[in-house]
């Protein structure tokens, strides 16, 4: 492997460089959580010396910093819905992939939602900032208001459907792991689906 | 008033005393963060002397788990549902009791939630504890499911509709005490009361 990898890392130029240090990052947080994700780690794990990873992010908590926003960047690229069709079934395209993205993150994930409060400022900005893309969304992608008008009242209620869904698939997610989920992926992909219409008022409401 | 309260004071058997200390941590907590909540704090509101409060409890973990377990317990017989009725108004009246019980308590509300996820984990479990209590109240107070079916489905629909709850009070208070609440009281109220029917599955389809 060295003798084949080796040359290519040498010949990446920095930003390339960095960039891969922090897939493997978001690699390693997948089984890990985030106080366990340090600079020895990703040394070891990507084969070169605490100094250099020091070169590419200046401090232990830079690094940190760094691979959640990398984390964050793929989970928003990730759930985009697809370009066009029925409301509820991209909604349930993008849910689909958020669900799948915990899981395939699962410890860095539900480590990230315990340190957003817990944690330090810059990743619990960063887990805003992801919530706010993601409920900022609902509203972009129907800018009509066909689906769900743009209104105090249901800006509040996918405020509380974001903590809904986040909830459910994290203990889904938890039970699944432990062998005890009571229902299967679908079923929860229908619930958190439904649970949007069934919470905004009708757009001729307001 | 120390004329007055000082001797009442020592005549309450320890108890007595540690209760009335307890009550006073709590209604501390209402402007303070659990971490502002020390034993020099209560001991000058009090007007008794850090000694004596070491006396009562332990230590300052001890003391701090104490008033949250005070505070869960005031939560859980405040939000307590109206012993007959309509299901909704039932629902209705304990959510409402439950608006007024965050607002009053906001500050160490709101500081019990970021610890429930960062802090200790005896906070932690005080807080898993009301929630749990408060889900199981929608099913043991609806025994035979004329309501709300106890199935695994509804249960976790349940789960996450403590989560909305929660998110939708905490946002509604902080833009509240702001001066920005988009939505009024009895809106709130009915946004969260009308989300559990409208969430949960029919008795009938299981």
């Amino acid at each position: 492997m060295g003798t084949v990898t080796a040359p290519t890392r040498s010949r990446l130029p920095p930003e390339a460089r960095r960039s891969q240090l922090l897939d493997l990052g978001v690699r390693l947080l997948a089984t890990r959580s985030l106080d366990e994700l340090s600079v020895d780690l990703l040394a070891e794990e990507a084969g070169i010396s605490r100094g250099l990873l020091y070169h590419y992010f200046g401090n232990k908590h830079d690094f940190r910093e760094a691979v959640v926003r990398r984390a964050a960047d793929d989970l928003i690229a990730q759930t985009a819905p697809p370009p066009g069709g029925d409301p509820l079934e991209r909604l349930h395209a993008s849910l689909a992939a958020y669900v799948d993205y915990v899981l395939a993150n699962f410890e860095g994930y539900v480590s990230l939602l315990k340190g957003s409060a817990g944690g330090s400022e810059a990743v619990r900005a960063i887990y805003e900032e992801v919530r706010g893309v993601l409920s900022e969304r609902i509203f972009t992608e129907d800018p009509d208001g066909e689906f769900i008008a743009d209104t105090p009242h249901n800006r509040l209620v996918v405020r509380g459907w974001s903590a809904l869904t986040e909830e459910l698939v994290i203990t889904w997610g938890t039970d699944r792991r432990a062998g005890r989920a009571t229902v299967t992926r679908e079923e929860l992909l229908e619930v958190i689906t439904g649970a949007l219409p069934a919470l905004v008022r009708p757009p001729s409401a307001g």
